[in-house]
Protein backbone atom coordinates (compact mmCIF):
# COMPACT_ATOMS: atom_id res chain seq x y z
CA UNK A 1 0.00 0.00 0.00
CA UNK A 2 1.07 3.49 -0.74
CA UNK A 3 0.87 6.74 1.63
CA UNK A 4 -2.14 8.72 0.67
CA UNK A 5 -0.33 12.02 -0.75
CA UNK A 6 1.55 9.53 -3.06
CA UNK A 7 -1.86 8.79 -4.50
CA UNK A 8 -2.84 12.40 -5.21
CA UNK A 9 -3.47 13.21 -9.08
CA UNK A 10 -0.48 15.14 -10.64
CA UNK A 11 -2.47 18.12 -10.56
CA UNK A 12 -3.11 18.29 -6.62
CA UNK A 13 0.62 17.12 -5.95
CA UNK A 14 2.13 20.16 -5.92
CA UNK A 15 1.45 21.06 -2.03
CA UNK A 16 3.81 22.69 0.01
CA UNK A 17 3.40 20.86 3.06
CA UNK A 18 2.70 17.40 0.85
CA UNK A 19 3.09 17.29 -2.48
CA UNK A 20 5.65 14.72 -4.18
CA UNK A 21 6.39 17.58 -6.74
CA UNK A 22 7.48 20.13 -4.55
CA UNK A 23 10.95 19.78 -4.24
CA UNK A 24 10.92 22.64 -1.76
CA UNK A 25 8.78 21.49 0.61
CA UNK A 26 8.05 19.38 3.90
CA UNK A 27 6.63 15.75 2.30
CA UNK A 28 4.37 14.99 4.80
CA UNK A 29 3.22 11.55 4.16
CA UNK A 30 0.13 9.93 5.87
CA UNK A 31 -0.06 5.96 6.26
CA UNK A 32 -4.09 4.60 6.44
CA UNK A 33 -3.88 2.39 9.72
CA UNK A 34 -7.09 0.73 10.44
CA UNK A 35 -9.61 3.89 10.10
CA UNK A 36 -6.57 6.23 11.24
CA UNK A 37 -4.14 8.05 9.75
CA UNK A 38 -1.15 7.64 10.74
CA UNK A 39 2.52 10.43 10.30
CA UNK A 40 5.83 10.44 10.94
CA UNK A 41 7.95 13.81 10.54
CA UNK A 42 11.25 14.72 11.62
CA UNK A 43 11.51 18.38 11.56
CA UNK A 44 14.99 20.54 10.22
CA UNK A 45 16.97 21.71 12.81
CA UNK A 46 15.84 25.32 11.34
CA UNK A 47 12.38 24.31 12.35
CA UNK A 48 12.20 26.25 15.58
CA UNK A 49 10.69 28.57 17.45
CA UNK A 50 12.87 29.36 20.50
CA UNK A 51 16.49 26.74 20.19
CA UNK A 52 15.50 23.46 21.45
CA UNK A 53 11.17 23.97 20.71
CA UNK A 54 9.31 23.00 17.75
CA UNK A 55 7.67 25.64 15.29
CA UNK A 56 3.80 26.38 15.87
CA UNK A 57 3.62 27.19 12.45
CA UNK A 58 5.43 23.65 11.47
CA UNK A 59 3.18 22.05 13.69
CA UNK A 60 0.11 23.82 12.07
CA UNK A 61 1.48 23.01 8.77
CA UNK A 62 1.79 19.08 9.87
CA UNK A 63 -1.85 19.34 10.69
CA UNK A 64 -3.28 20.94 7.43
CA UNK A 65 -1.71 18.09 5.42
CA UNK A 66 -2.49 15.14 7.59
CA UNK A 67 -5.62 15.98 8.57
CA UNK A 68 -6.48 16.82 4.21
CA UNK A 69 -5.05 12.69 3.50
CA UNK A 70 -7.06 11.35 6.79
CA UNK A 71 -10.54 13.14 5.80
CA UNK A 72 -9.75 11.79 2.12
CA UNK A 73 -9.05 8.08 3.38
CA UNK A 74 -12.53 8.22 5.50
CA UNK A 75 -14.50 9.67 2.51
CA UNK A 76 -12.68 6.84 0.72
CA UNK A 77 -13.85 4.39 2.49
CA UNK A 78 -17.51 5.76 2.80
CA UNK A 79 -17.48 5.29 -0.87
CA UNK A 80 -16.09 1.89 -1.26
CA UNK A 81 -12.44 2.84 -2.17
CA UNK A 82 -9.45 2.16 -0.31
CA UNK A 83 -6.91 4.45 1.04
CA UNK A 84 -3.55 4.05 0.13
CA UNK A 85 -4.70 2.02 -3.56
CA UNK A 86 -7.53 3.94 -5.15
CA UNK A 87 -6.66 7.69 -6.35
CA UNK A 88 -6.64 10.06 -3.27
CA UNK A 89 -9.07 13.21 -3.43
CA UNK A 90 -8.31 16.24 -2.46
CA UNK A 91 -9.37 17.95 0.27
CA UNK A 92 -8.66 21.78 1.71
CA UNK A 93 -9.09 23.22 4.72
CA UNK A 94 -12.13 25.39 5.53
CA UNK A 95 -10.83 25.58 9.45
CA UNK A 96 -8.20 25.04 11.96
CA UNK A 97 -7.55 25.10 15.48
CA UNK A 98 -4.37 23.62 17.53
CA UNK A 99 -4.04 23.83 21.04
CA UNK A 100 -0.52 23.96 21.97
CA UNK A 101 -0.52 22.30 25.24
CA UNK A 102 3.23 21.91 26.14
CA UNK A 103 6.59 22.73 24.17
CA UNK A 104 7.04 20.54 21.78
CA UNK A 105 10.67 19.40 21.96
CA UNK A 106 12.82 19.91 18.71
CA UNK A 107 14.57 16.63 17.78
CA UNK A 108 12.70 13.49 18.18
CA UNK A 109 10.54 12.20 15.15
CA UNK A 110 7.14 13.70 15.82
CA UNK A 111 3.98 11.15 15.76
CA UNK A 112 0.82 12.01 14.46
CA UNK A 113 -2.38 10.21 14.62
CA UNK A 114 -5.47 11.66 12.98
CA UNK A 115 -8.92 10.44 13.84
CA UNK A 116 -12.10 11.30 11.54
CA UNK A 117 -14.72 12.19 13.50
CA UNK A 118 -17.44 13.38 11.33
CA UNK A 119 -17.27 11.98 7.49
CA UNK A 120 -19.53 13.55 5.05
CA UNK A 121 -19.66 13.58 1.27
CA UNK A 122 -18.31 17.07 1.09
CA UNK A 123 -17.05 17.89 4.48
CA UNK A 124 -14.99 16.02 6.59
CA UNK A 125 -13.84 16.51 10.61
CA UNK A 126 -10.43 15.51 11.47
CA UNK A 127 -8.65 15.68 15.20
CA UNK A 128 -5.13 15.31 15.50
CA UNK A 129 -2.83 14.43 18.36
CA UNK A 130 1.08 15.37 18.32
CA UNK A 131 3.38 13.66 19.91
CA UNK A 132 6.92 13.59 20.71
CA UNK A 133 8.54 10.36 22.51
CA UNK A 134 5.27 9.51 23.91
CA UNK A 135 4.18 12.87 25.05
CA UNK A 136 1.39 14.85 23.53
CA UNK A 137 2.16 18.38 23.12
CA UNK A 138 -0.49 19.54 20.58
CA UNK A 139 -3.89 18.93 19.67
CA UNK A 140 -5.39 20.00 16.28
CA UNK A 141 -9.68 19.81 14.85
CA UNK A 142 -9.49 20.58 11.42
CA UNK A 143 -12.71 20.99 8.68
CA UNK A 144 -11.67 19.41 5.58
CA UNK A 145 -13.76 20.26 2.43
CA UNK A 146 -13.33 18.84 -1.14
CA UNK A 147 -11.34 21.34 -3.12
CA UNK A 148 -14.02 23.36 -4.96
CA UNK A 149 -13.95 23.14 -8.46
CA UNK A 150 -12.71 27.34 -8.69
CA UNK A 151 -9.39 25.69 -7.13
CA UNK A 152 -8.56 23.14 -9.91
CA UNK A 153 -7.02 24.68 -12.82
CA UNK B 1 11.10 52.62 14.03
CA UNK B 2 11.96 49.08 14.19
CA UNK B 3 9.65 45.96 13.34
CA UNK B 4 8.77 44.51 16.26
CA UNK B 5 10.75 40.89 15.41
CA UNK B 6 13.97 42.82 14.80
CA UNK B 7 13.89 44.30 18.35
CA UNK B 8 13.56 40.70 20.03
CA UNK B 9 16.68 39.64 22.09
CA UNK B 10 18.89 37.39 20.47
CA UNK B 11 18.22 34.20 21.75
CA UNK B 12 14.59 34.34 20.82
CA UNK B 13 15.86 35.37 17.59
CA UNK B 14 15.52 31.97 15.51
CA UNK B 15 12.43 31.49 14.57
CA UNK B 16 11.78 30.13 11.63
CA UNK B 17 8.83 32.08 10.66
CA UNK B 18 10.28 35.63 11.94
CA UNK B 19 13.53 35.04 13.73
CA UNK B 20 16.00 37.45 11.96
CA UNK B 21 19.47 34.81 12.90
CA UNK B 22 17.24 32.09 11.24
CA UNK B 23 18.61 31.58 7.57
CA UNK B 24 15.75 29.17 6.24
CA UNK B 25 13.36 30.57 7.58
CA UNK B 26 10.69 33.14 6.50
CA UNK B 27 10.86 36.33 8.22
CA UNK B 28 7.70 37.67 8.90
CA UNK B 29 8.45 41.42 10.24
CA UNK B 30 5.48 42.94 12.00
CA UNK B 31 4.83 47.14 11.84
CA UNK B 32 3.00 48.12 14.77
CA UNK B 33 0.82 51.25 13.59
CA UNK B 34 -1.42 53.02 15.73
CA UNK B 35 -2.33 49.95 18.17
CA UNK B 36 -2.30 47.48 15.42
CA UNK B 37 0.00 44.85 13.96
CA UNK B 38 0.60 45.52 10.32
CA UNK B 39 2.40 42.71 8.18
CA UNK B 40 3.14 42.24 4.36
CA UNK B 41 4.18 38.71 3.00
CA UNK B 42 5.19 37.62 -0.65
CA UNK B 43 4.87 33.87 -0.45
CA UNK B 44 7.44 31.95 -2.62
CA UNK B 45 5.70 30.06 -5.87
CA UNK B 46 6.23 26.51 -3.95
CA UNK B 47 4.42 28.08 -0.94
CA UNK B 48 1.23 26.25 -2.63
CA UNK B 49 -1.34 24.49 -2.09
CA UNK B 50 -2.65 23.63 -5.49
CA UNK B 51 -1.73 25.65 -8.38
CA UNK B 52 -2.31 29.19 -8.14
CA UNK B 53 -3.24 28.86 -4.26
CA UNK B 54 -1.18 29.84 -1.24
CA UNK B 55 -0.56 26.84 1.64
CA UNK B 56 -2.57 26.55 4.13
CA UNK B 57 0.27 25.99 6.55
CA UNK B 58 1.52 29.11 5.30
CA UNK B 59 -1.05 31.17 6.46
CA UNK B 60 -1.09 29.56 9.73
CA UNK B 61 3.01 30.31 10.30
CA UNK B 62 2.39 34.09 9.00
CA UNK B 63 -0.96 34.17 11.41
CA UNK B 64 1.61 32.76 14.32
CA UNK B 65 4.55 35.31 13.93
CA UNK B 66 2.56 37.95 13.50
CA UNK B 67 0.12 37.79 15.92
CA UNK B 68 3.28 36.94 19.08
CA UNK B 69 4.93 39.91 17.81
CA UNK B 70 1.25 42.11 17.72
CA UNK B 71 0.99 40.44 20.94
CA UNK B 72 4.39 41.63 22.49
CA UNK B 73 3.83 45.18 21.52
CA UNK B 74 0.14 45.38 23.15
CA UNK B 75 2.00 44.17 26.19
CA UNK B 76 4.81 46.66 25.98
CA UNK B 77 2.40 49.62 25.52
CA UNK B 78 0.62 48.43 28.74
CA UNK B 79 4.00 48.22 30.18
CA UNK B 80 4.67 51.57 29.19
CA UNK B 81 7.39 50.56 26.58
CA UNK B 82 7.68 51.98 22.77
CA UNK B 83 7.14 49.17 20.47
CA UNK B 84 9.69 49.56 17.30
CA UNK B 85 12.02 51.50 20.15
CA UNK B 86 12.28 49.19 23.48
CA UNK B 87 13.30 45.53 23.30
CA UNK B 88 10.43 42.95 21.80
CA UNK B 89 9.17 40.69 24.60
CA UNK B 90 8.75 36.86 23.26
CA UNK B 91 5.16 35.49 23.30
CA UNK B 92 4.27 31.71 22.30
CA UNK B 93 1.07 30.57 21.17
CA UNK B 94 -1.12 28.58 23.23
CA UNK B 95 -3.67 28.11 20.97
CA UNK B 96 -4.30 28.71 16.91
CA UNK B 97 -7.68 29.24 15.51
CA UNK B 98 -7.88 30.08 11.50
CA UNK B 99 -10.51 30.15 9.33
CA UNK B 100 -9.99 30.11 5.58
CA UNK B 101 -12.49 32.15 4.29
CA UNK B 102 -11.54 31.63 0.43
CA UNK B 103 -8.73 30.40 -1.23
CA UNK B 104 -5.68 32.60 -0.94
CA UNK B 105 -4.31 33.41 -4.12
CA UNK B 106 -0.86 32.83 -4.85
CA UNK B 107 1.02 35.44 -6.52
CA UNK B 108 0.00 39.24 -4.85
CA UNK B 109 1.73 40.60 -1.48
CA UNK B 110 -0.64 39.22 1.22
CA UNK B 111 -1.75 41.79 3.91
CA UNK B 112 -1.70 41.21 7.32
CA UNK B 113 -3.52 43.67 10.15
CA UNK B 114 -3.37 42.07 13.64
CA UNK B 115 -5.36 43.60 16.59
CA UNK B 116 -5.12 42.51 20.19
CA UNK B 117 -8.66 41.89 21.56
CA UNK B 118 -7.52 40.97 25.70
CA UNK B 119 -4.20 42.36 26.91
CA UNK B 120 -2.89 40.45 30.27
CA UNK B 121 0.36 40.51 31.52
CA UNK B 122 1.22 36.92 30.72
CA UNK B 123 -1.83 36.95 28.10
CA UNK B 124 -2.65 38.18 24.91
CA UNK B 125 -5.73 37.78 22.41
CA UNK B 126 -5.41 38.90 19.11
CA UNK B 127 -7.39 38.48 15.95
CA UNK B 128 -5.71 38.60 12.44
CA UNK B 129 -7.04 39.47 8.85
CA UNK B 130 -5.49 38.49 6.37
CA UNK B 131 -6.15 40.24 2.58
CA UNK B 132 -5.07 39.70 -0.83
CA UNK B 133 -5.61 42.76 -3.45
CA UNK B 134 -8.23 44.27 -0.76
CA UNK B 135 -10.43 40.79 -0.67
CA UNK B 136 -10.13 39.37 2.58
CA UNK B 137 -9.46 35.38 2.70
CA UNK B 138 -8.31 34.49 6.00
CA UNK B 139 -9.08 35.21 9.84
CA UNK B 140 -7.22 33.82 12.69
CA UNK B 141 -8.17 34.19 16.75
CA UNK B 142 -4.70 33.68 18.55
CA UNK B 143 -4.18 33.33 22.24
CA UNK B 144 -0.76 34.51 23.38
CA UNK B 145 1.30 33.64 26.56
CA UNK B 146 4.92 34.85 27.65
CA UNK B 147 7.42 32.45 26.78
CA UNK B 148 7.59 30.56 29.93
CA UNK B 149 11.28 29.85 31.78
CA UNK B 150 10.80 26.42 30.70
CA UNK B 151 11.33 27.54 27.22
CA UNK B 152 14.13 29.75 27.54
CA UNK B 153 17.85 28.41 27.58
Amino acid sequence: MSMLQDLYPEDFAHCYGCGRLNTNGLHVKTDWVEGEGIARFLPAPYHMALPGFVYGGLIASLADCHAMATAAGASMVAAGATPGRDPTPRFVMASLQVDFLRPTPLGPELLLRARPTEVGERKVAVEVSLTAKGVECARARVLAVRAPATMVR
